[in-house]
């Protein structure tokens, strides 16, 4: 061993022993009357002060960065002396050894909180990003997050299976990685979006609790919330259970996770329950962030009749109109206009806003509405002075999703939130089926879900109001878990494909295994999947899902550092029985 | 919840009281006069009565594999009535609502300890298979293993990083399997077959110890202890540390992992240390069974001058000749012929053998020995009556390769030894260097490895007699760990390269990550991998490593439950720019 101690454990305990550490040199400061180097390593630093006058030894040559070894014998210091600020600031040392391991070139970037340098930089050295104590500790915390959660769920008698990480296409759902196979030429293995299959399998096997976190691997475009290629989700599955259970255990783990990790974070919105429905029509979401008001509000009825000839019109035609509250801020005409450009985005025509100036009012539809009107607003949407209240009018979803991403904008521009506040909405009742433009009926979310009230419901005339047990969970605006109760009756979920167009054949062939299981005395079952690194990064107050990775890819996909994905030998494709397809040059 | 309880916790405690148990029926017993059914959850078994006489409810059709929710008041039994062979021996039930929730075909193989059908029935079913003992507890025991070696190596302050399962292709080792890039046309990633670099570089970036259950990824053929496609390993390495030092972690945790998990078995063989040279001399074989005697005897000098042509030519050409007692056995003739295939098997010409029978020497051999050679072999190898000693003459790869799996097929055939007995044996002192069939120098092992004693070793003339700092651990024949301490000196790492004829360019464009970081101060480190799916497989006496997944892979690499792998579509080919390039129809 190269060392006796790590940076950070040396008390007045050891005074007067002989100890050994190792690190890197943090930094050197040269004085005319003697040096001190701060060695750190991952635990701490300790400060060495070598005074030529008192010491025996000559120091050699250290840089930045550089790896020593120093042995020094530890005195303590008198009770004055004491440096209350440093984990070790009872002690100081008198080196009677320093010797250089190995040195270290000018690094790219240097090792201080926030290098002047790009991400990709950052990420081509990432073993040099490591050494920085953000990085570095968001690679300690997630180690204990995995430490925590697998206790956490080992304790409560969840078993923790492997699921194959080389399994079967099912394209049903994203898109597959594939892996082609040399030993049966012709054929692939994809590698698991998530180990659905396998955790109902394993509840049809008796394994009644199980859990896992899993790697699951969807070929997606990158995006800063979903990182590329794999990513880990806490994945359970249960037998004899409802969906309160289900939500039971959920709750449970994460009223214990935070306060044991992450102590400063503070639950202002435990659990709040809203129908899928109630979430799109008062937050334009269905991962909407509680941390604050500005519920939509629906005008649509108070229009019906308006003077307003464009609100009027849009109600005719069955469309909607909502309004937002923005307190406390009136706008100006230039942030009217950038909040138009917003809803623009979002397929929206047209924001329209009234500002309750106190002297009088303002904004682009004022002079359109009667007083009467006015008041109706005032009263709806409780507008004070110094507000102003934003409306679009639209179709029913164009109204939702252009407010519902306003409003994230506007907190991400205009807000004061305390990013330690948490807010967790339950969102339920997700419907069945939806309808695509051509009017198909199709499964709307995962087809294994179970039908809320059974076969009674499925008669329900109006499709579209048949709703599943499945459930999401979202924390500020992130969804971080998603579950349903399962359908183990291959009678009823054979009827719910039949409604959307798919016979008993399609199932059989693609979801074979699990169709027949089910014949062999399936319990009831229920799941949920809470996305680990999402949760991560909501705690660690990251905006960017890379960052919680010790490795992560780029925003293309790529493993700069160690140049992944690459060219492979020709060798190695005949081998796997492809030969490259290329797009041609444009 | 559609329970209260599971099948193993009701005691004397809960009497008076109403439970739910929910499980699967395991068996229905109808006497005349009542009805026993035993309940099976993945806990354990409830015997439920159905007395007619007494009950207020008629018991609905029950058949095997049915899931049941039965509800009941709990009696206890009178003391004179406690059944102590059963955990839910001290109560007697009432049942008051029997519920069939789900029903199940007729299985096509039933629950029992050994079912009369074949493996790849098992596995086509395994949701099924689960739901026996055996199989069941191996899925539990691999997930108490998992527990306690993280929660192990995380109070040792080891750091659990989940390294990247997509990276970049290093042919250099086994074969790699490939994930084509969607995103960036012709390239591909590929998984990793461990994550070698990529926790080096997690020393370079100061993280000290590192610890991560790996899953690795190797295209290889299939056999009894290697799995397809994926396995894992207990994934090490640390900084500031030594020889000793890495296997005073392997130890400590072994000597822990064992009595709590397996206290069944017992460490005969406490990590005897043997050098790579020695292992092949002694036993014929690199991952020795020291369970048991039949060292190899080395006799080649003893036949310099024998009157026997056979030994004498053998040891005039520089061959070698060694021994091996098979004590207690007079080979017949028949056992010698089948003892000779095994032999020519492994490229020996011939088993020679004579036997100790007590009333005259017997064996291929005698005839042409002198009364002097019989005796010095009897003294070399311990001879006694009733033994018999085996031969083999040849090159000395051929002497210790033949016999080491000799020694290994007798064990197998004609011993019996303690299943739980465990003898672990180190390796160390492997050779830098190997030398091929054309006199070419290359690599014996991992490159990365420290050359023992560093440069001055590099000077010695004879490059076979080159040492690494490379160590394996096996325990009862199979290699269960291996390691070394790292060389993390850049131009001595450049040296041994140039050895083999390898230039810089060539580190530089396949290991360009690690070569360029060691020159950033890498700290010395060292690492060990254990074979987590080879140990669970000696600790739970499986002779095939395909028994303790709870979703294996055939032999032929399939999941034949899931159909995995299997044929895709040409848009999913088209996405990835990738044609298939199948072999010719012979």
């Amino acid at each position: 061993m190269y060392r006796t101690h790590t940076c950070w454990e040396l008390t007045a305990t050891q005074a007067w022993t002989q100890v050994t550490l190792c690190g890197w040199v943090n930094k050197v400061r040269n004085l005319w009357w003697m040096t001190f180097i701060d060695l750190r390593d991952r635990y701490g630093i300790t400060q060495i002060t070598h005074d030529p006058a008192k010491s025996t030894i000559e120091l050699p040559d250290v840089k930045s960065e550089y790896v020593v070894q120093i042995v020094w014998e530890v005195i303590a210091r008198p009770d004055n002396m004491i440096n209350k600020d440093m984990a070790t600031g009872a002690i100081e040392i008198n080196a009677t050894e320093v010797k250089v391991l190995t040195k270290a070139k000018l690094l790219p970037f240097p090792i201080v909180d926030e290098p002047n340098t790009s991400e990709e930089n950052r990420f081509k050295y990432r073993y040099l990003d490591l050494r920085r104590k953000k990085v570095l500790d968001n690679v300690l915390f997630r180690s204990k997050m995995l430490t925590f959660t697998r206790n956490w769920f080992s304790d409560k008698w969840f078993v923790d299976v492997q699921t194959p990480i080389f399994t079967v296409s099912s394209p049903e759902w994203a898109r597959d990685y594939l892996v082609p196979s040399r030993i049966n030429p012709g054929q692939f293995y994809a590698l698991p979006q998530a180990p659905q299959q396998y955790k109902q399998l394993l509840m049809v096997g008796g394994i009644d609790k199980y859990f896992q976190i899993a790697p699951c691997f969807r070929d997606e475009d990158p995006r800063a919330d979903r990182h590329s290629c794999e990513f880990y989700q806490i994945d359970c599955e249960m037998s004899f259970v409802g969906q309160e259970d289900v939500y039971a255990v959920v709750e449970w783990y994460l009223n214990q996770l935070i306060p044991t990790l992450s102590p400063h974070k503070k639950i202002t919105v435990a659990f709040k329950r809203l129908k899928h429905r109630e979430a799109v029509d008062q937050y334009g979401s269905d991962k909407p962030d509680l941390r604050f008001g500005m519920q939509l509000v629906d005008m649509t009825q108070d229009f019906v009749d308006s003077s307003f000839s464009v609100f009027k019109d849009t109600v005719a035609t069955g469309w909607a109109i909502k309004a937002m509250k923005f307190e406390n801020k009136l706008l100006s005409r230039k942030e009217a206009d950038e909040l138009t450009e917003q809803v623009k985005k979002n397929k929206a025509k047209w924001l329209a806003y009234i500002c309750f100036d106190p002297e009088w009012l303002k904004g682009s539809i004022v002079k359109f509405l009667s007083p009467e009107e006015v008041q109706i607003i005032k009263a709806k949407t409780g507008a004070q002075d110094g507000d102003t209240i934003l409306f679009v009018a639209d179709t029913y979803d164009v109204v939702t999703t252009s407010l519902g991403r306003l409003r994230t904008y506007i907190r991400d521009k205009y807000l004061t939130i305390d990013k330690d506040d948490l807010a967790f909405c339950r969102i339920e009742d997700f419907p069945l089926f939806e309808m695509d433009d051509t009017g198909k009926l199709d499964f709307c979310h995962n087809p294994f879900s179970i039908v809320k009230w059974g076969w009674e419901a499925l008669k329900n005339p109006n499709k579209l109001e048949i709703y599943s047990e499945q459930y999401d969970l979202s924390c500020n605006g992130y969804e971080i878990l998603s579950g349903s109760i399962r359908n183990h009756d291959p009678e009823l979920l054979m009827e719910a494909f039949k409604m959307v167009g798919r016979g008993e054949d399609e199932i059989k062939q693609k979801f074979g295994a699990m169709y027949e299981a089910f014949q062999f005395g399936p319990p009831p079952h229920g799941w949920f999947a809470i996305g680990f690194d999402r949760l991560l990064m909501i705690l660690k107050d990251e905006e960017n899902i890379r960052e919680i990775y010790a490795f992560p890819k780029s925003g293309r996909a790529q493993d700069v550092m160690m140049g992944a994905p690459s060219y492979v030998d020709q060798e190695q494709l005949d081998d796997l029985h492809i030969s490259l397809h290329l797009p041609k040059e444009k």
